[in-house]
């Protein structure tokens, strides 16, 4: 399809999360991504995610001894200093390198402001903007996208959307306009929760003849239609909801596990409960 | 759910369209409607649908006979005359009326603007900026919708989406911005092909405290997830390419009910061969 990188997953440490609980695929070893690309031509760079404190030093290998070219470091914007801290050791070890500030829906101004700030100055060369919650309107989008690219001069700015409220595409189409120019997207949209932009969509729209949308489309008919129904991404309204209220999905996928999964007006009574805390 | 109008459907003529084939909502009989309505307290205004050239006057009723408030007349920029003819008739038998140009988005602007201009001598309070084939971005609504005010000055300006690129959402919060406020949307997205608007995020957008999401939420545990298991809309990807191509969803629905449903690569090739024609 001609898409220029390929984030295949998180690397964590095999000290802080249980391989048996969580399978490989939660910590991206270098060796077990060998052992895929095996045979393989690969034609897109190879990315992972981290985050701080869920990654030791050791996990991650130089770059010319690993399969990934680039590492994502995702942080709150409270942890930015961790989050500086962790990307300059990965680029200190060969890596392009992301510094991805979750949940900045959440943050006051004054907070993304000085986070930015410290950024500016260090070497970090791409930073995401990233609507955790897919709680971001367009106006949001223009109103921090802008806020990114004058704080960070000479950085590349990226936006990571998820699609809660079906914006997903439309708010990175809206970053893009404004400058964004490292856009995430995934296959058929597949992600947590409600998932993200869809990968078939962002090609349609890009220009560059580079771009393909056809084997996409195969992608999907021969292993997304039949994974999405083992598992669940998309418009589901629990989703919905904690997008409208700004909220971590957590809440709607504990309700989407459980036996009331189908009960969305519950839920929505659940997380609008007026509650008052003095 | 406080919502002001509900449309419930097209009104076409008996002796143009088979009851046996179509059922009797294709032609939303007042008698049939009153049935339906009996014991029930309506809060919102009824409107129904109709298209020039598949009703005739003795299908509409006086307005004091009817259920209906208001009738929507669907028209393409070339019958625009016959659309205003039918708008003229329906708003002499006492209706709220609005006209709907379909499929702007495969129309030259001199001929959207000619269309406009007649429109704009007329008596007819209402006309829609309608994306029929989910193909518009934001920017382009932007355009039509400014020209559409700007044309029609006086005159309410609505919008209407189609959601083959999940961006129904995200074009009606534009339209808005721009000034269009008469909105469509329907529960669950439910509609033609890909669908629209759903109604439930629009509720969510609309800081009116007269609408409320949750009687939506309930709607669609009670009876829209069952329904979406009978009958398919939403994110599909034939009707995405067919929005992607700015092409009426025919195609794709065609493709969708036949044995090759699933194979989206051969669905993307039939559509962009290159046939010459000179």
């Amino acid at each position: 399809a001609g898409v220029d990188y390929m984030e295949i997953g998180y690397k964590a440490s095999a000290e802080l999360f249980d391989p048996k609980e969580y399978g490989k695929w939660r910590f991206c070893k270098d060796d077990d991504v060998k052992q895929v690309l095996d045979g393989l031509e690969l034609k897109a760079k190879l990315a992972c995610m981290v985050d701080i404190g869920r990654v030791k030093d050791t996990d991650i290998l130089p770059v010319d001894q690993s399969v990934f070219d680039m590492i994502r470091v995702a942080c709150y914007i409270k942890d930015v200093d961790k989050g500086i801290d962790l990307a300059n050791q990965i680029m200190d070890k060969g890596y392009e390198v992301t510094l991805n500030l979750m949940a900045v829906s959440t943050n006051l101004e004054k907070d993304i402001d000085e986070a930015l700030g410290q950024i500016s100055k260090t070497k970090v060369p791409c930073v995401y903007l990233v609507d955790s919650f897919g709680a971001m309107y367009s106006e949001d989008i223009t109103f921090l996208a802008q806020k990114y690219l004058q704080a960070l001069p000479g950085k590349t700015v990226g936006i990571h959307c998820h699609n809660n409220r079906q914006l997903a595409f439309a708010n990175t189409i809206q970053a893009i306009i404004e400058g964004a120019n490292l856009l995430d997207a995934s296959v058929y949209g597949i992600g947590r929760g409600a998932g993200n932009c869809t990968l078939e969509l962002l090609l349609g729209f890009l220009k560059n003849p580079k771009y393909s949308v056809r084997p996409v489309l195969k992608l999907i008919e021969d292993y997304f239609l039949a994974l999405r129904k083992q598992i669940e991404w998309g418009y589901i309204i629990p989703m919905m909801v904690t997008g409208t209220l700004n909220e971590h999905p957590r809440a709607a996928m504990e309700w989407r596990a459980g036996p009331k999964k189908d009960q969305f007006a519950k839920f929505y009574d659940k997380l609008t409960a007026q509650e008052i805390v003095e």
